[in-house]
């Protein structure tokens, strides 16, 4: 169901005084999975020809992740529309298996040299397909 | 309408590689006005007797907003049920008053000796209906 | 004898699991106190036209700061060499004026264009001999 | 000659609008690995029986990490005084093999419940001398 995973170490600074990680915080880890799965279907300049901007993203919080624990965040498209395209992500420890956080981004394709939103091109809608 | 006002400034740390505010750190920007507005109504060490865990969080991107760009963010109690409330909140910038970021944020009242959520509290009820 | 002075608030955000402001963010807060500067003397787009490199930085810390503390960072130029230059900084808390923290850095004048590092110029030169 | 090494990706928002790491995010590459070291040597609780905090850093960059670089931190004890200690780190580019950065750190041995310094008991100073 999941198309791509990417895991990563929760660092000391990710957290707050509260002892758990900053709630800001799991929008980076969001982020990290959704960089590094663009890297792999797009290849390392892929941002370049096929850039997008983050136009909105909802996140529930299930249980908090602590200093040291080892994370995978688990992502796949979720919709694909003219010029947006939305990817659902779970974020899980990876040694209790438990469910940290749920959450949805909405995506539009940008062109960063014009500054304005584009349509989804051919290629990047195949690629985003073959991950639904 | 708004029922408290913070400003900030945008930090160059900020700011990714694509120039502008990176977008988890528009939630920072969510929880120093929360923070700041907490402190306002239940004092320095409000915290301690009313805690609360976020549980959700939802953000529309606007604008992007740019290094050593002045921000205000302004909130209003948006819901209150039995042991969780909901805040609203809008980002603009100060000095062109561009709309930056919306977003939506849902809180349970946590009692962090126990390790467990609780009911809203008869004085925070009031204090937070005082914000709706 | 501090030639500039930056004030900011400690976001809750700035702080890790000891309840104070971890030691990395210290660096922020002096690059926001640097970046402020720059834009004072040189205006907005001063980096462009007079970019440099942070090639060292050294800081003790002296006190903690806490989440909601107002801060200034003061500075001032301490060595002005052939494509380098030393800024020195200390860092208090506002309300009480204790030092919080003091900090070196060394900058190297640097081309992004041609990526090295470049002589300063006399307009530079000029420049920083005003902060020393 | 080093005692410990400790592995991290750069994260894309570790990167600032000049597109490599920002100059801060080095410091807590410094901590995940001092953490991550102490935590072997100590055990998960460790900080609680033998907490120090960090006294001084001293950083020499060299050359700039990129997004989705892999970095390795590694380190060794530098000196031990009556209450404090040195660290001493490098860090550098996994596949490059190319030096990023250099770095020293002093730490004050510290009693959190206290909240002052301590000597450094026999028990701490046997397994730093291990790390020398």
């Amino acid at each position: 169901m999941w198309r791509y995973e990417h895991e990563l170490d929760v660092r000391f600074c990710d957290c707050d005084p509260l002892g758990h990680v900053n709630n800001a915080v799991y929008l980076s880890y969001l982020e990290a999975a959704r960089f590094s799965w663009w890297r792999h279907v797009f290849g390392a300049d892929g941002f370049t020809a096929n850039g997008f901007i983050v136009a909105r993203i909802e996140i529930d919080y299930r249980r908090a992740a602590l200093p040291a624990d080892r994370l995978i965040v688990r992502l796949k498209i979720d919709t694909i529309g003219t010029s947006s395209f939305g990817i659902k992500y779970e974020i899980a420890n990876v040694r209790t298996r438990e469910l940290i956080a749920e959450a949805k981004s909405v995506q539009v394709a940008y062109d960063y040299t014009a500054g304005r939103s584009i349509p989804i091109s051919t290629d990047l809608r195949a690629r985003l397909e073959a991950a639904l």
